[in-house]
């Protein structure tokens, strides 16, 4: 039988040694695990982008699968280092700082790692490099079987896990209304609260139009009507359009552009996207 | 036996979860699958430099490796999904949108996707995201042998795919014609039509001088005497050179410098770079 | 038993097809190699930033991996390919141009490729890719026992290796002096020679304050007080600080920010950092 994967996830970025460092410390472990990246280009200290990368994609990795999430602004300070233990049976490596946030309805139970025993040998000093030194060697020795889940450390209270509020998105008088979620995808697309469902919901399916409002503290930063369809391809290149995405939820693209950088460019500077409100309404 | 590689290429950038949510699709669908990145940073919709990447590099994998590869503006229209079969008995998974030209001559079976079996329990209602739901899964069911290559669906006319005409390189009154092939490469190299041995064939040869002309729509943009030779080590630091490239066309280089952003800065911006004619001449 | 791990730096970039063409070569050579990438954004020619992530990587890797490190801008010219075997079995596969500096002492034997024997079958006629043809080759044919370390070609004296100079640090009077060696760190912090424990040695400890200066040719170009703790995380948002960083040296940072790109943007462009002299004292 195989052993299970880990997959590693940072704010490292891909040009230092800092995320292969994380490979060699569980290759040397186990060299029957196998072990995959998930996204090193997490903005620096963006723990709601790589809270959301980690949520939208564990489903897709098979159940029991490792997973090493290090966003960590704290390292070196007082913040808690948890194994969080999914449904599926996969486990979540991470500072406890908000990564688990979007997780946390699927989280059956947390473990604080305890660093006094899962620590690389000879790793005492070093205060600024968690993620090898104690996340991917507790990942990799949890993986093999070396240590249970149990040995991870003591249990961890769920409720004391930090945790950002979850994006809103209701509906109210026939028109839905949620935040901006994402800013940062590669196409320029901004990622919305919104379930695809509730847009249909209202009446509003594919090649109907609809009128998209985002605004932050009451002031309208963009309005316009737009096409409602299944992805970016159905406008002519260049147009907006509103998307059903394949996380379920709705996503403002221009078809081969960026719908960010030429709509919107303040939204990538923003760290806190729930301050952008939306609003998608039938056409009247 | 070891089972096959599978090997993923895609526009989708390494600061999003979209690469690796087609790893982990494949990864569950069988855990002995060995799984490699081509390159997730092919520039946005650029089917050409897509393609260009794959054929460059296919010969090098094992035979039998089945690569998927998604540049795909057209993702959730009417395009069609593939899978070509090449010489070697590899494969690729990819949309029929002039991906496969430069692999044309080596194709020896095509069959269209059936996407009604071939598709991600769970996914039918994603129309954003077929190099996941469709092409990862389909691939690492074929490379595992869940099903066979009549199974992937329904025959294909080879030469209904859609294809970008080859980039044209002669000799006429003893001197090289070709058209810019690349100007992407990380070093600011600009891959030329031109064989090596095309230019071997006028006479020219490591070590002697020539004279390399840029012209679009008759108007002539570059135009340089300068050093033939295996590398763009042989000329000074900043100098330009005409490499024998190990892809076995010829390239211009500045030795430690971008030829592209120095010389050529509009060929970045371009998608269609076989307007830009490239004549290479020996010194009268 | 399972095969060694085989792992890959280049300065190829990562918007190529040229790091997996390396990835290519070894897995034909040998499916059960387990093939992983070192770091492939190390800055173009950039020989020191290279063999500095090579050497403070290589010990986290398990024992016996082999390396392929090609930074080489004399790629095609008189440079010479060699093979360094260091002290835990692990060897270095790489261009003889100062790649293994930082790894000297380390280094129990080398041997030079000879690659008339060495070379992908049917690549003679290349000349700018030995990291492909030559460099993958030879490191998965001897990870996979296909040659033994004696095949790689003959004997290469030590002494003969390039090599930069070691960045010097010292006490004198009760002050810490070295150098800066790294300025590519993706959060900004600047890497300096002094260990953090000759720091402890002059009575600075963790939460203490100190004086930083940097300077080059005799002349001030930076100069302030700040705290020595054991991470960034211990100064405000914005805030310099001298950290203890986890490859046993001391960095410069600002909590949360680009102490580079803020403080000493010239660092950026400098490919020898050992002209920037830094100087750490107890506060008077």
């Amino acid at each position: 039988m195989s052993k299970p994967c880990i997959v590693f996830q940072s704010d490292f970025g891909i040009s230092t040694g800092l995320p292969a460092s994380m490979t060699a410390v569980a290759a040397k472990v186990d060299p029957e695990l196998r072990l995959y990246d998930l996204c090193h280009e997490v903005r620096q200290f963006d723990i709601r982008m790589g809270g959301s990368i980690l949520a939208s994609t564990l489903p897709y990795w098979p159940d029991g699968t490792v997973f090493v999430s290090v966003v960590d602004p704290g390292v070196g300070t007082a913040r808690k280092s948890v194994v969080a233990k999914v449904k599926n049976g996969s486990y979540v490596v991470t500072p406890d700082n908000g990564t688990l946030s979007e997780l946390y309805d699927d989280i059956v139970e947390v473990r604080e790692i305890d660093e006094t025993v899962n620590r690389l040998p000879g790793s005492d000093n070093h205060h600024t490099f968690h993620g090898r030194d104690v996340y991917a060697y507790t990942a990799a020795r949890l993986a093999s079987g070396q240590i249970t889940y149990e040995q991870v450390g003591p249990s961890y209270e769920k409720d004391a896990l930090v945790r950002f509020a979850a994006p809103e998105a209701y509906v109210k008088g026939g028109v839905c209304y949620g935040e901006v979620t994402g800013a940062h995808d590669h196409f320029g697309n901004v990622g919305i609260s919104i379930p695809n469902e509730m847009i249909w919901s209202i009446g509003i399916h594919a090649g109907d139009q609809c009128v998209v409002t985002i605004s932050k503290d009451g002031e309208t930063l963009y309005e316009k009507q737009m096409l409602f369809h299944h992805s970016f391809g159905w406008v002519p290149v260049g147009d907006p359009i509103l998307n059903e995405c394949s996380n379920d939820y709705v996503e403002l693209s221009l078809n081969q552009d960026s719908f960010c950088e030429k709509e919107m460019p303040e939204l990538l500077k923003a760290y806190d996207l729930s301050a952008y409100k939306v609003k998608v309404a039938p056409v009247k």
